[in-house]
């Protein structure tokens, strides 16, 4: 299973491609950031980022795309970018037929450190450790595209078993509503 | 001056052209809205909307666009898929080259019926009056397309105005050190 993380900001868009299934060793096929300059005007950052994600979905050919889930609790100020910047990665996945999957930053630290709550270092040195690299991957928004990925790897056996669980117990009711007609 | 205007949602996308210019009397030339299902991905909800603004842009060659800014404020549980769907109206717009112009909720009110606080009913009542209509547009989603448009023809003026002085005065401060060195 090949997946493209993206850790999305208008910014800084961190994007890495992981390689492997879960319960074996992971490859990192490719690590980056897709950068947009400041004092563009949002529309043409929006364009910026379409056309850098573009280019990633053409050299690596991702099976998966796995997107930060965005709040708009956290950090008020800077979550339109990323809801924004979230929207263009998912629609380019989308337009291609690419499957798009979801996951939250305490999900992707709980799947690569164990701990939900961990910090920023932690995650590095995990996903260095797990993918084999020499030095954890800066910027800190590349590190989190590949915990992305590895978090999707991870959870898409139970993410699928649970798909498989409720369209089983969907086809169950189905039956019985049959059989008491 | 052909606007068109978006008033940026999910499941439901207000659009509307208008054109003339500020001092005339103004033309609508359609209004409508881009629909999504809720029970779609969200990918996919992306791919329909990004599908219904090319269309838009495709049938009326809108010379400007004004979506409207979403802040992260109002209404929590809406504000991500709202800067979703903003982010692929503008990004269209600007994939074309049309500039793309952003006004505040109260900007537009306040540009159409004189109050920044004004209510649904009363932008809707204005909107029909202004545009010489029979019956405010429905749903509201759509009334708010065409304030937005207006809005965008009347502060386009003072916009530009704002834009040209700016400029004058970089220009200046340039030619000032040029003589200074």
């Amino acid at each position: 299973m090949r997946v493209l993380g993206v850790d999305p900001g208008l910014t800084r868009c961190g994007v890495g491609v992981v390689e492997g299934v879960a319960g074996r060793p992971l490859t990192m096929i490719a690590v980056g950031v897709v950068r947009t300059p400041a004092d563009a005007e949002l529309g043409q950052r929006l364009v910026a980022i379409e056309q850098g994600i573009e280019q990633w979905l053409d050299d690596h050919r991702p099976e998966y795309v796995a997107v930060e889930r965005v709040f708009s609790q956290h950090n008020v100020r800077t979550v339109m970018g990323t809801a924004q910047a979230s929207a263009v990665a998912m629609l380019c996945a989308a337009r291609r037929g690419i499957p798009v999957a979801l996951h939250t930053p305490s999900e992707v630290k709980a799947a690569v450190t164990g701990n939900g709550r961990a910090d920023k270092a932690q995650v590095g040195a995990m996903v260095t450790r797990l993918l084999r690299l020499d030095a954890p991957p800066k910027p800190a928004d590349a590190a989190d595209a590949l915990a992305l990925a590895i978090c999707h790897i991870w959870r898409a056996p139970a993410v699928n078993r649970l798909q498989q669980a409720h369209a089983a117990h969907r086809r169950d009711q189905l039956s019985s509503r049959k059989v008491t007609r």
